[in-house]
Parts: structure tokens; C-alpha cells; sequence
């Protein structure tokens, strides 16, 4: 991006480093960029403190392979967590997302992606060995990949991974999300809210 | 926010950081975050060193308030700049876009905001005491706030404090922008557009 001659370097290099961020466009790193050259210099600090913390302390559980600050994390380590039961997830956010629910007591696994062979990213991208690595004394899988293509490519690939090894493999249940009005279901989610239909 | 007992606190607080960003949610925080950790440590240094960088060596031009590494800014210092033309703009992204056209040869002045007395910005908090700290020898200032009703309130109330000083003030044309098409023109901006009405 050409900033020209009243755009210092420091400028430019922070616009081009937030850019580079996900969901940051030019406009964003360039809005942002100014935001803080006004905000206390405090803040400024604060963050770049925060951002180099994260890369100094955080680490990946060698278990379940979620982000941590201590490995194994506090999730593995809970001798109160249901140890039988693995929810594997495509990212560290699903699993607060799981947990606000409050409604699962067992432990996770993080892919850290899905599998797209469009993108180049195959079984040896995800953290797919590591899952299969920890199965000693697990009785069941629950495959909680998102709802989307390839999400369910690679929950059949799970599926299909697990199943020999005598574990029971489920996925989330499809159906209509709590609030939603039937006229405006699309009809995916309808035929699977059908498909999936259940006795009061 | 709630993170829960798997958000160790860097996590959480750089989640914080972020969020406190004009523009990011609690969920683009998140995903900031997320990317973050997973980025190479290479690339989160330099966004912290940039951020710091910024802060450090960036400063306002004593004369125009831009946004700069050296004082007075490489603007106000180039002999080759018309030095009695002032366009007044509201933030340094003006100036870029501003410069981008190639068409002012003039200098800058920038007010770091706009009058509101809604959210409580008066005279007092803008760069307007520095503008008439310098306009000797200027022979015309060009008012280019944004065509918002508070960059418009801004360009009244300047041009009524620079008018009595005898010097020229005037402000960008309205009308339509290119490749506009005259049906799904707004009524304001075609109402402006033939009252500036230009012959051939």
C-alpha cells in the first residue's frame, strides 16, 4: 500500500503488521494504526505486553492440545472431569464454547483445523495422531466439528478412524437452534430436524 | 467476559487488549488471539515491536498536527509546497487520501476530530487554537471536514472564526462522485450537485 511522503516508516510497518492479522483489511490497519498513535501510551504498551506474554506463556497441552499455560492443562489434569469421554473440536474457542454450556463433564481435543484438501490441509496438518495417541480407556468420541463441509468430511474421517478401534463415535446433534422460527429454517437444518425427529 | 477455567490469564488478557480496539468485538478478539498463538513467534514480536515503535518515535508536527517522525513533518518542512494554501481535514487518513489524488499542493492541517457537542467535543478539544497560530501569510484556507452533520457544523464555525481575519476560506465541491448513477443518487447529494451546477 502506497502511503506516501507523510507516512513514516513506523507508520507504515504497523498498518502492514495489523493487515496481516485476520479479518484486518487496509482500511481496519490503517484506522487502528492511527487509533493507538492517540491512545495513552499506556495502552499502547499494555498490548504489545499482552501479545508477547501470550507467545511467551502460552504452550499447546500435550494431551488434549488445547492452548494452556500449564502442560498437562487444568482440563486433563481434573481428576473430576469424566476421563472416558473425548469431545474433539476444530478450535481452542469451541471448547469455551462447550463450556459455557456446562452441560459436558468429559475431556477435549483440538484438531486445529479441519480437513481440506482444497487448502492443502490433510490428516498430517491436524492434530489427528495425537487424538489417536491418548484412546487408552476412552469409551467415547464425540466428534464436534462444525456443521459445515468440511467440518463433516472430517468427522467421517474420524468416524471411520475410530469405529475399528471398538470406541463409539457420535457428533452433535443437527436440528433446529433453540429461538429459531420454522418458516425461516433453511432446508438442510429442517430435513435433518425431521430426520433426527424424537419421542416426548 | 467469561473465559472459564481453560483461559489461562495471557489468553484472557490479551483478549482484553484487543477488544478494547475501535472495531473489535469479543469475538474478533478471540480469533485475534487464537491466530496469534498459533502464529510464528517471529510474526507476534514484530506486531509488538511495531506497536511500541509507533509510540515511541511517532509524534505530532508542531505546526500542522500530523501525525510524523520528525518536527515540523516532512510536509510543512518542503519549500516546494504552497506554504498559503491550508486544507484543514479531521484525521491524518485524510491527508493520504488527500495527497493519493496528486492534485493540492499545498499544506495541511489536521483537527483530530470534529465538534460534537453530543458526545462533548467543543472547540477547545480540537487543533483549532494551532490553526490560527498559523496563518500568516496564508491567503486561503480550504475547509475539507467530512460532509457529515458535524464536519459540516465544524466548517461553519470555522470559516465564521477565519473569515474576519480576511482570508479566503472555502470548502470541497458537492456534487456527484464518479461513476455515480444520477438515478440512485441520494436527494441531497443531486440537490447539491445542481446547485453547484458548472458550465462547459
Amino acid at each position: 500500500m502506497e502511503l506516501g511522503p507523510v507516512s513514516p516508516s513506523p507508520l507504515a510497518r504497523l498498518v502492514a503488521e495489523f493487515h496481516k492479522l485476520p479479518g484486518i483489511g487496509p482500511k481496519s490497519a490503517q484506522r487502528l494504526t492511527y487509533f493507538l498513535v492517540r491512545a495513552p501510551a499506556e495502552q499502547a504498551r499494555s498490548l504489545a505486553e499482552a501479545i508477547l506474554a501470550v507467545k511467551e506463556r502460552v504452550v499447546f497441552c500435550s494431551r488434549c492440545q488445547n492452548v494452556t499455560e500449564g502442560n498437562p492443562c487444568a482440563l486433563c489434569r481434573d481428576p473430576a472431569r469424566d476421563h472416558t469421554r473425548i469431545c474433539v473440536v476444530e478450535e481452542p474457542l469451541d471448547v469455551l464454547a462447550l463450556e459455557r454450556t456446562g452441560s459436558y463433564r468429559g475431556l477435549y481435543h483440538v484438531l486445529h483445523g479441519v480437513l481440506s484438501p482444497m487448502d492443502g490441509v490433510g490428516p498430517e496438518d491436524l492434530r489427528i495422531k495425537e487424538l489417536l495417541g491418548r484412546l487408552e480407556g476412552v469409551q467415547e468420541v464425540i466428534v464436534a466439528t462444525n456443521p459445515t463441509v468440511e467440518g463433516e468430511a472430517t468427522a467421517i474421517y474420524l468416524q471411520r478412524l475410530l469405529s475399528p478401534l471398538g470406541i463409539r463415535t457420535t457428533h452433535l446433534a443437527r436440528g433446529l437452534p433453540a429461538g429459531a422460527d420454522l418458516e425461516y429454517a433453511d432446508e438442510v437444518t429442517l430435513s435433518r430436524a425431521l430426520e433426527g425427529r424424537q419421542a416426548f
